[in-house]
This record gives C-alpha cells, sequence and structure tokens, in this order.
C-alpha cells in the first residue's frame, strides 16, 4: 500500500550515464525505522522477515524466501526480540534450526502496526509525492 | 519534526546481547526513497546533501559536512541531478573541484516537499507511532 507508481515516459535517454533509468516506473517507499543507539530496533527488514515467518511457520523458510543467510535470519530476529518487551515469535526447540516458528501477539501487532503507518503515511502526503514524482526526468 | 523521541527507562538490561540500547531513548525516522530501476532516485542521503549545499554554497564544503568523500558527494548530485527534468544544483565553472554551487528553483522545491512529506507522515502516524514504541522494552 505505501508503493506508489508513476507512469514515467518510455522515451529513450540520449545521455550514457547512469540516471534514474527511463522507461522504468518510478516506485515510492516509507522505509520507516526505530533506532536505539547504533541498534536498528524496527524497520523493513526486520518486519519483513516477521511477515515470512507468519506466512511459512519457520525462521528456515522465511530466511530462504527472503534470501537471506539463517544465520541473518536468526540475528535480526534475535535483536527484534530483545528489543521488544515480548518476544515478536515463539521458536519450537528441537533440532539445530528448531522446529517451527510462529508469531506472538506482539509479532502480529508489530506487523499490523508497521503496515498501517506504512500506508497512512503514503495517503497523507499523496499530492505531495504527486508533486515530487514531477520533478523527475521522464 | 520527523523524529520522535520517547522515553526509555535507565533500568539496566540484564540480557548481555546486542539490543536496542536500554536508556537510549528510541528515535522514529521515516527515510522515504523514491527508486527507478535499481537507481535510488531521490532519497535521505541526497537531500541531506542538496541542503548542504545550500548552506554551504558549494560541492567540497558540503560533502565535508556530511563526513562523505567529494567523489561520492558528486556522484550523488550527478545521479540526483540526471534523475531530474531539471538538474537541483548549478555548478559554477572554474578549477578542478569547480567553483561555488547554488541550488535552483528544482533543487530548492525538492528540498521543500520531502521534509514535509517526512513531517505530514509524522504528525499522520503520531497515534500509530507511539503504540509501536510501546511494544518496545524499557
Amino acid at each position: 500500500v505505501s508503493r506508489f507508481a508513476a507512469k514515467a515516459a518510455a522515451t529513450a535517454n540520449p545521455r550514457p550515464r547512469k540516471t534514474a533509468s527511463p522507461g522504468v516506473p518510478p516506485v515510492v517507499r516509507f522505509r520507516l525505522r526505530v533506532t536505539a543507539g547504533d541498534v536498528i530496533a524496527i524497520g523493513p527488514g526486520k518486519v519483513s522477515l516477521l511477515e515470512a515467518i507468519g506466512e511459512t511457520g519457520s525462521l528456515t523458510a522465511a530466511a530462504k524466501n527472503l534470501g537471506m543467510s539463517y544465520r541473518r535470519a536468526w540475528m535480526l530476529l534475535d535483536q527484534l526480540n530483545r528489543s521488544l518487551a515480548q518476544p515478536a515469535v515463539d521458536s519450537a526447540k528441537g533440532g539445530l534450526h528448531g522446529g517451527g516458528s510462529e508469531l506472538t501477539a506482539t509479532g502480529r501487532r508489530l506487523i499490523e502496526l508497521y503496515r498501517r503507518i506504512d500506508s497512512t503515511a503514503a495517503r497523507a502526503c499523496a499530492d505531495d509525492i504527486a508533486q515530487m514524482l514531477g520533478l523527475l526526468a521522464r
């Protein structure tokens, strides 16, 4: 919901250098980050990971879906769980990579709030975003 | 205007691992990005660079203020100028690093829109952001 696509004219750009590729419609994204010190407590990567865990029921499968190593996914989730008052995911024990993983009420709530913030922001700023896109070359 | 700071209790966190540093108040940032293909056409780095050029009147000084190499600043600005219908900065010629640089009407407009989008988004989402911060450990 937070992505706007605006038509970009498909006219070829005669300039040879890297530029906002002509013909590719621009995409607008809000990337909300909550940081505490050096740490990103909540951000788009962690929220996407939670969503993938919710969809697949497994941290291993979620990591694979996101093209991320298991180690990195585990680290992001651990960092997130430690940033929250209650963990976002419950992981069953068993085996090297554990059993299944499922979202807690906190995890579901976090996804819901994050995505709603994204769409509220996009809606509230639609006019200014359209004007900003109007400054781009077409 | 797009930064919220919420009080975080200064109680020590007994867990040893990296976490949203207890005692450091969380900071919320919207980082709006406009991408076209692989290229970030407009984003927080480019807008900060424009602001620094507006303040200093020079790409060299702007790069220094942002702790960025001249080469990187030049590349970001070049990419931005090529993404826009009209360049954001006029650079006077002369010398290796050119003469002064000043914002064009497009550059000033871009900064204005970008910052207004930031603050509108933060205002529109204030309630949900407060709820999201309420999920963090304190």
